[in-house]
Parts: structure tokens; sequence; C-alpha cells
């Protein structure tokens, strides 16, 4: 199954467009956990089992293991998820960007490594850095787009000389260039509804990765309101640190649990105002 | 002694402004060494004792070890350089670029684990996507700014309202405003000469890392005359596959060592031309 077709399945089964975001920081996880030598993996374990009814999709992020030396216990945690939760799809948030030889290695590294249904990427370096991921016509490419951090505005918000700013330039290459096989989505952050709203006009049904709900600050309702397609989906609303560390206590997991159905619902909620 | 110190030293004490990229890539391997369980080690030990005379540094491409889970062995690169050849920097060709927290962990990443000198990084999400990495004064920064693949072209050279290609507004941002303690470095490749000069006449005598160098193409002469500060440095010229995979016979280290020094001499024949 591709992973579009996975995606829609996904959101559809799960009735959710949430996507739990795992960045793994040891220092804030619960104590029973700091001494174990595998602590990111069974820390993930954890949050996986306690959200993953509430969630479309699980995106962990690479940078998080990259720094403890764990991608062994990242390639772990992808074999659980395809094992226990086949119906979800695997994000890989690396945010690649290189020459298309190097390209190609580090789409080897998200799709046979790791095994991951999409990959994160970076636009900066142009369409033949992207030719390696949208090669594999059943995987997923994640462009950015418009970020939700405040550097976001800095170059992605630059008026070009026909007033367009650089990350709709971004989400039209997307849309008429690289979209053979249904393959992109764009990242869009929370924090600028009105600019999800402007990517959206211009890109039709394609699913868009929004960022910075919960600990970044972004307003559920109008996110939803300016991101959903006609059929109230098009979304992987991601929410990372507002669940995952939820409680550093003896409740991580119900506190995680909690916090995934919350947003979830907060999420539906915003979803059924639609018509 | 900070990267900017160590490469100027290195400039000086090898007569050289060659970098040479490590992109180990197991079926470009010399025949004998494709069944060794650390291919990728001995090949870049191989590689860096015939070309170290002949260097201002060297740039391992993370993508190559990422994408054969061999991390280990880069590790084992980077202690085998500190070692061996410590008066040349370890560049780290990583290009990373994501909000501030994940950014602290690739520079962990990039700085704790792998010890690195210096880092490549994308600019697209902005000032605070570069500031955990700008927080380590003694460490190099380089930012991507007009790269040298087809697709560099695609928004790098897009032209804001007021006349000016992104990549200038990334080669000021850098100048102005994130070079505070002259950690900062920029990309630019020697497919464009002028497009050099361009950046050069706004950086004053910040290093760029020029790529494009060899296999790419680019022009050994126009680089040299676009990029040169007026003491005839002020580049890190990269070659990585024409000196690399100069040759797969039993002669791979010999190719490589001549291929090295006669890129080294070419430079240095070009910089003998500016006065």
């Amino acid at each position: 199954m591709t992973f579009h077709d996975k995606l829609l399945n996904a959101w559809n089964t799960s009735n959710s467009l949430l996507t739990v975001g795992l960045d793994p920081d040891p220092v804030r996880f619960p104590e029973h956990l700091q001494n174990s030598p595998d602590a990111i993996l069974e820390f993930c374990l954890g949050i996986i089992d306690a959200t993953a009814a509430y969630a479309c999709a699980f995106k962990p992020q690479i940078a998080y293991f990259a720094a403890h030396r764990a991608e062994n216990q990242l390639e772990a945690i992808c074999t659980y998820l395809r094992t226990h939760y086949p119906h979800l799809p695997i994000i890989l948030d690396a945010k690649r960007g290189d020459i298309g030889s190097t390209a190609e290695q580090y789409a080897q590294e998200a799709f046979d490594r790791y095994q991951a249904d999409a990959v994160t990427v970076n636009p900066y370096m142009g369409t033949d850095s992207l030719a390696p991921y949208l090669a594999r016509q059943d995987k997923g490419v994640i462009v950015l787009c418009r970020t939700s951090n405040p550097g976001g505005s800095d170059f992605q918000f630059m008026q070009t000389a026909d007033g367009t700013p650089i990350y709709l330039h971004v989400a039209s290459m997307a849309a008429e260039r690289w979209n053979n096989h249904k393959q992109c989505a764009l990242v869009v952050g929370a924090t600028f509804p009105e600019e999800i709203a402007r990517v959206r006009a211009r890109v039709g049904d394609m699913p868009l990765l929004i960022p910075g709900i919960g600990a970044q600050g972004g307003d559920v309702n109008a996110t939803v309101k300016a991101g959903a397609t006609t059929d109230g989906t098009g979304m992987m609303i991601n929410s990372s640190r507002a669940i995952i560390y939820a409680s550093a206590g003896a409740n991580w997991q119900q506190a995680a649990e909690l916090a995934a159905r919350q947003t979830r619902d907060a999420i539906n909620a915003a979803r059924a105002l639609l018509n």
C-alpha cells in the first residue's frame, strides 16, 4: 500500500488527524527509565502503545536518536510499529536536502534501513535534490514549505518579484512538478492559519503535515478551518512534546494517552464545525 | 583552537585550499575491500593517509554512513583524523536544518558525538534553526548559500522584491547577523563563478566551501579568481569522487594521492595568477 493510501485509510479507521511526534530526550524521561541502556526504545514503545488508538501516524525525529548513538533503537521502534500497528504510517522526520547522489543515500536510509513510509525533506536545493525520494513511488515525500518556528519567516516569507512569497513557490512546485504519483505532502506550521489556507488553495487535496499544535501554541480551530479538505481530512496535525512529556511521573503512559485523546478530540470537534 | 583558526593554519601549513570529501560508496570500492565488514572505515583511512598531505580539511558526507548503518565507522574515522592529522579540520557534511530544540540535538551529534570542527547546515528554516550551532563559538557553521546542482536555481536564484536573489540574502544574513564569533562559512558551488564573486563581495573574508570541482565540472581558474580573498586563501575547494574513486584497482591509494596532488597544484597555479 502506498503512503498516500495508508494515510487515507488511517484517517478513516482511526477517526483521527493526529500525528504523534517521537522526540525522545532522555533527560525528560520518567525516572525509572533513565538508567536503562535501551531507555529511548522503552520510552517510545510505551508512548506508542498508549497513543496509537488516537493517532493517524507516528513521526520519529531522527536527530534525537542520532545525538544519543541510538540508531539501532530507532530501527527497533520502526519494526515494532510495522508489526503491531501496520495500518499507521511511519514518517521519518529527517528534513534531508542534498545533491542527487547524496539524496539517493538518504533515501536508502529512510526507506530501506528504517523502512519508513514517508520522509520529510528540505526544498532549498531544488528539484534534483528531491528526485531520489520521488522515484520511490509508494513512499511519501513531505516537503518543508512554511515552518512554525520564528526564523521560518527569514527566507520562506520573502516576496519574490511577482509578489509571491518563497513558500508559495514551494507549494506550487510540489503540486505542479513533483506530485506525479500523489506521493507529496507539505509541512505548514499551525502558527500561521492564514498561510495554511493560502497553501491549501494552491495544492488541491495534497496532505499537509502541520506541526505547532501543543507546545508551540497553534490554534486547533483555526488550523482545521484553514487546512481541511472538503471531506474534513487532508491534515496530519502533529503534537510531540505536549503528548509524550505530558507527565514524567509513574503515570507517564496514562498522561500521554489522555493528552493524545484530548488532542484528537479537539481536532475532531473543530472538524465538526466545518459544515 | 577554533575551526576558523584551525582552517587558517591548515591553509598555510598545507599550502592547500583542497578539501577532500569522503563519500564512501561500497559498490565503488576496490575489489579486495568489498567483503570486509569494516570496508567503509578501511577505505576512508586509506584515502585519508594517501591525500592528507595535499588537503586543508576532510569532509565526510554523513548520508553515505547512515545508508549503510556505519555510524560507528564514521566515529572511528573522526577519531583517526583527530589523532593522526590534528591540524586538519573535520567538516561534517550533514546539511541539517530544523527548529531550535531539534537543532540542539543535531549540534550534539556533530560536535559531541563525532567531534567535528564544523558542520554544514541548511538556512531554509532561518535564524533560530542555526542558533544551537552558532552557540558553539569554537565550531564552524557552514551555511548552504548557492549550491552547484541543477536544482540549486529553483529557489536560491529567485529574485526578491528588491531585485536580490535569495542566495545573496543568505550571504548577507550570514555576514551581518550570524558571524559574531567568526564561525560562519558559506557553501557556494564552483559551477557559478560569477555568483561566487557576488557572494565574496558581500561577506568580506568569510571562508567559502566550494563544491563542484572535479566530478561536477567546475572550472578551477574561474573559481579561484572569483572566490579568493586578498591573501589568496578564503576557500575550501572540495573534491570528492574525482579523488577518492580515481581508481578502483590495486593502485587506488596512489591514484587518489595523484588526483589530490594534481587538484591542489591546479588550485595553487590559479592562485599564482592572482597577482
